[in-house]
């Protein structure tokens, strides 16, 4: 969570929405890492977690990762909790919850519905005082 | 939706499953088209949907297309439904609706959670004959 923080605090700085997320094979390796850049690439879809899930399936050269853990300091919202179900990710790791935008435990609660094919194991609020102060300053400045 | 179609059918013989899809313009010309390439990118996030609206999104330089609308052979899965709400998407047409994976009329229903910051127009069914057999003979050939 510590690296994924570094990347959130990066996004900000290029003035990104502060999140940041890492994926970890299965020795506890970075396999990837990335920041929020959907400013800098006009891409909605360049949250942090679809950014490192999809640099991690082409490192490895295969678009599942059932070996592997997704940390990140926000919970997913609903687009990237999915992906993260397609990717077959093993275990989600994520910081503040987002009542808000949040798909995992809030929202649409991706992997709660029948039709779900794949439930990562979720453990959610790690460090979460970290990730939400981060967002907060950030949103702060904005104001 | 013929374009969609020709674009399905263009995947299914690269070994896809066969879904494409269509990003037009305010006046109906066509921004951004493409099918799906799970297989080819090893990207399980390079849906037909994803790759058409990040490639409009690239055209215009711009992250939300707000007079865009997509057309689609096979009702969205909740990650691309996602998608196309953070998009902007003004309307959405699809083809053969998907009991199982769609996220739009089945599964989680995106558009209908009351977290959706978005919820385009709806339009399901359309040439749904053709986008279904394309699927069908696409699965039977594979068994």
């Amino acid at each position: 969570m510590r690296r994924a923080l570094l990347e959130a605090q990066a996004a900000a700085a290029r003035g990104e929405v502060p999140v940041g997320a890492v994926v970890l094979g299965p020795d506890g390796s970075v396999l990837a890492a990335a920041g929020n850049r959907v400013q800098e690439l006009a891409d909605p879809t360049a949250h942090a977690e679809i950014l490192a899930l999809r640099a991690a399936a082409a490192a490895r050269g295969q678009p599942r990762l059932p070996d592997c853990d997704l940390v990140v300091t926000l919970e997913p919202c609903p687009m990237c909790a999915a992906a993260i179900s397609l990717f077959r990710i093993r275990r989600l790791v994520f910081g503040a919850y987002d009542p808000k935008g949040g798909g995992v435990e809030h929202g649409p609660r991706i992997f709660s519905q029948p039709s779900c094919m794949h439930r990562p194991e979720v453990i959610g609020g790690v460090a979460e005082a970290d990730a939400a102060a981060l967002l907060r300053s950030f949103f702060a400045a904005r104001r």
